[in-house]
């Protein structure tokens, strides 16, 4: 058995992360950490975990907690995973990072969107945790970036039609839709229930959100050039999900069946990419609690563009079993373990 | 005192032109109709209106019909409105058509979108009821064809920018997500709680939805040039408002300040529409309940094009408080009469 | 034109005083004050009120804030109120306080529940504002306690049958949900989207939610005898309602007819509470945005009890729309002023 | 490996049914039935399944049904399944049947509340599944009569305070409510989401609902007298689960601790039942997607009552899960086995 530790547990992601362990049939949480909770049971931060997760939140000093485990999820918030990760890095640890300081290559870009890098030196070191491109990389892997959760459903949507060249890229339009959890587990008053339920908002627009760059980064590099793109992140009353619906100019010469193969080809392997048929669009609410990413499009005759939409869990595909997919990557566990379970409807 | 009718008022629409015309200083409520419910108290099929409302709903013949009022809401579906209005406008009654029928200018395209058309001589005879375009057209009119809940957000989005000649209209991509309530009060299985809570999905992508010539009629008509967009529903989980999300190209030489007065100043008298100060952008939930339509728009520098968001609740501005609007333009009525009351928030 | 004051507009209660009155005829708001928001117009805090009411939230010094209105509301926290009042009602100005400070006549029971009064010398002043049950002293008042919401539903619910001695009153159980915005609009976690969400739960069980006593006040004295009852407060994942569910023995010869003449007695003159006909039942989503409480009961003939079922919007006639229905007897305006709307559904 | 069947796979329970046996280790789904999908995939129907179940809906000629499968999930209305039930006992298949049908031991009882029984002979053989209560019955039968939700909830609440005498069973209110998936799939206006969302309603209220007999059967058959109860429930606006208040009085002598142990003790080995610690209240999301039963109380001592509080997720624990647990107990499986998953929250 393997020894995972959660540091972060706390939050959304963290719960979300303990879910998916108390079930994994390799791995073993030996530590859950959270500053605000010290000393109290997780089950009682999250009463859904009471009978499957006994551990009391801890926060040990730093020269302790290297020694509590194999591999770390660190689910901070960037800025403290950065001081976090060299001190796991070299007492030799594997580490899954889920927050964004490692996922921007240039460190120009990192600090133009976030703030100065105190690690950059771990950059080349860490490989993008997209398993669906870059699988072989995590498996020889130590320290994974694991992508945010607009950018999973984005790139996953984009990668076959950018591979074959079939749309304009600098034509991209992500219009993209997200449950609350994704704004955390913090107490401020724009993420209360009045305030969010019953409504439908977006915010960040005009290429604003941080996620934007992290997009780019992994568009540019499947196009071969630099390309910018107009992205819309907006606040959905649901607690679990992603659906981003992505435009693009489609080249001459590409028909709806040789689309459909394309997607069909690239994710035909893949185990949790689900291209759906011609005729069929993907819900937020078919892939609620798993790891799935369901994908379609639709071409519009009319103006010769393509309609891209792909849904997500953010908690899950997006964040915490994406994350377990790459721990079982790295560890050459099978890669669905511990994440088998379908998705939850209704 | 105007006596007003609501042909068909079963069903989401109909219940909420009576909520507002109950309360109306000029309009007095004389008819009611549903076949489904005919000899039923409207207030026990919708039990909101008790004590508001005391009308036994009923299914009088057409004879009788058209002399119970002297002017009527049709909120019956497409088809059928086209096979009464006649009837109506013969005994010179005025008439607010809620459903599609003599929304589409050329009988053409209204018969590829929908069917044979059966009364295509009273086209030419009806007016758009979009107030913010047609006012004086709507106040000579006494046929009124009530645009779109889509439509209606997307025009109004797009309305200053394309006078102006302020984007490109070949690059307009509308994305636009709506309230259940939108897909009216028909017993089916894709509109039940459990299908649509607590997820989110696209229908009716790649230009295929009815809504799609409406819009284009008007962006045309703006332009003055035949104009194709892309528009893509959403179902949001939520009963009431939409939120459009409208991307275009910016032409050169225009900045947010200019754009910003380009708002104002066309909707400067506006009683229903709220042009957002910069740094704000709109949200369905501060327009619930309320005939407003709120608008804000930001600059993407990085890719040169504009991000527009306009949020209507669908349900009034969208149906029924747009047709009160007009029934108050038609009438000589003061045009917030009825429609005063502040959106419901939270 | 009376003018009126909100102290502490920046919560739920506030927005919606501010939505009822900004229609009012005979009232005109002349303050609106917030700590945390002083300088920003109200409408930024609650952009639903934008271009419905134009007010900047201040803080003015306590001697300058009882000469800004005629009538105010306060709709701080309870101790804070208790501080407030005395000032306010030595400048010989009308109050109505939406707090618990002045509904407790019995100072010991208050600081039981509570802590500390320090205006003690004010209870015997204070009306309970229950229109329904005083409405004469309410006219007569200068300093209105404006009911809680809980006690609001439940003693409505009862008094027809307490006044009648149709019930044991020792066997009172109250059920009640809630909606949220009943946690008020402060940053807590247990109040955010994500844990409110597609949940239900109890709180404050087996009697010692602080309505309790207010509740067995008002139910004591229509029996004449110190009451107890079991109170059970529970959170619905919904913004606004609350449906209480209250269960009794019934006495002997107390059959469904004659109680159903003693409801409709009681209320028949009431322009707020609905007796529904026998066989229907309230619903939340019935009352929504309106001053209505709905009510109905059905005998449990197989166990000699009766249930009754009571719902009103928490923040309308359990809150702010009481308040103006108070402020409307208190000062000789039609009792519906500013509360004609409609329930709003769906 | 178990050949299973699921008869009726098209509702709620249907689906449920299937995302558990699709990772279920011992058995394998070799039919699914639907007579309105027949012959399409059910991953169409339900596409969350898409990946995890590949058959088609099938409708079988009975002589052809019976041998499809070892084991039955008959997820049909009561009525048809006492039809179906004997056609697969004659061939000496297990059924697992999830209606009412065989749940009332008197066929008396069953009539009067439901209709003319045609399969009474199996009555006597039927085991009522409740694993709590029936363990070894349930490992020893052939025929399961899978519980009620609201009474699954209801009866494990109150089992270790009748089996101890301590509570008053005459005095017992239970105060149900449930998410809106217990209403079924078809298609009605009542179960639409505009009528669900952002409201809460009681019905069939004054022991008119037909899950009252079972409750009481329960009850009387723990008590060893006929006992008869108030049940109310409720329609929350959420798709699962089920919180239950029940109220009882009190008898002396019976401390919190020791209720506290008395619930720790009956449940000590229960693999499902979690009993809260004194101070903790079960809330619905602890428990969404997973076959738990969170069970706290708490003393109101003012009035000697206890109120208990009871959560389950209604198609799991309430349906589909027990339904699992059953199977897994008549078959000699590890008693978790397919119900491992830990609740899913947020």
């Amino acid at each position: 058995m393997l020894n995972v530790a959660i540091i972060g547990a706390s939050g959304y992601t963290g719960v979300e992360l303990a879910r998916i362990l108390c079930n994994h049939p390799e791995a073993r949480l030996s530590l859950v950490t959270s500053r605000q909770y010290a000393g109290q049971p997780l089950s009682q931060v999250f009463p859904n975990l009471r009978g499957k997760v006994d551990l009391l939140c801890e926060n040990p000093p730093l020269d302790e907690l290297y020694q509590r485990a194999d591999l770390f999820f660190a689910a901070v918030p960037h800025k403290t995973a950065m001081d976090l990760v060299p001190l796991l890095r070299r007492a030799g640890k594997k580490v899954i990072d889920l927050s964004a300081d490692f996922r921007i290559r240039d460190v120009a870009v990192y600090e133009k969107w976030y703030q100065p890098h105190s690690s950059a030196q771990y950059l080349q070191e860490a490989v993008y945790g997209l398993p669906e491109l870059y699988r072989s990389a995590i498996a020889a892997g130590s320290l994974i970036a694991n992508p945010g959760c607009y950018p999973t459903s984005i790139v996953l949507g984009l990668a076959p039609l950018l591979q074959a060249g079939a749309i304009v890229p600098e034509t991209i339009i992500a219009d993209s839709k997200s449950g609350t959890s994704g704004a955390g587990r913090s107490a401020q008053v724009a993420s209360l229930y009045c305030e969010v339920a019953d409504g439908f908002r977006a915010y960040k627009v005009g290429g604003t959100h941080r996620h934007t760059p992290e997009i780019e980064q992994e568009i540019s590099r499947l196009c071969g050039r630099e390309i910018q793109i107009t992205f819309t992140p907006h606040l959905l009353p649901l607690s679990r999900g992603i659906l981003s619906t992505v435009y693009a100019q489609l080249q001459p010469g590409f028909s709806a069946a040789t689309i459909q193969r394309l997607y069909e080809e690239m994710y035909a392997q893949e185990p949790f990419v689900r291209v759906l048929p011609s005729g069929s669009l993907p819900a937020t609410q078919y892939v609620r609690g798993s790891n799935f990413c369901d994908i379609a499009f639709t071409l519009d005759e009319r103006t010769g563009r393509i309609v891209i939409l792909s849904a997500i869990d953010n908690i899950v595909k997006g964040a915490a079993g994406q994350a377990v997919q790459n721990m079982n990557i790295m560890c050459g566990f099978a890669e669905e373990s511990g994440l088998e379970m379908a998705p939850c409807f209704p």
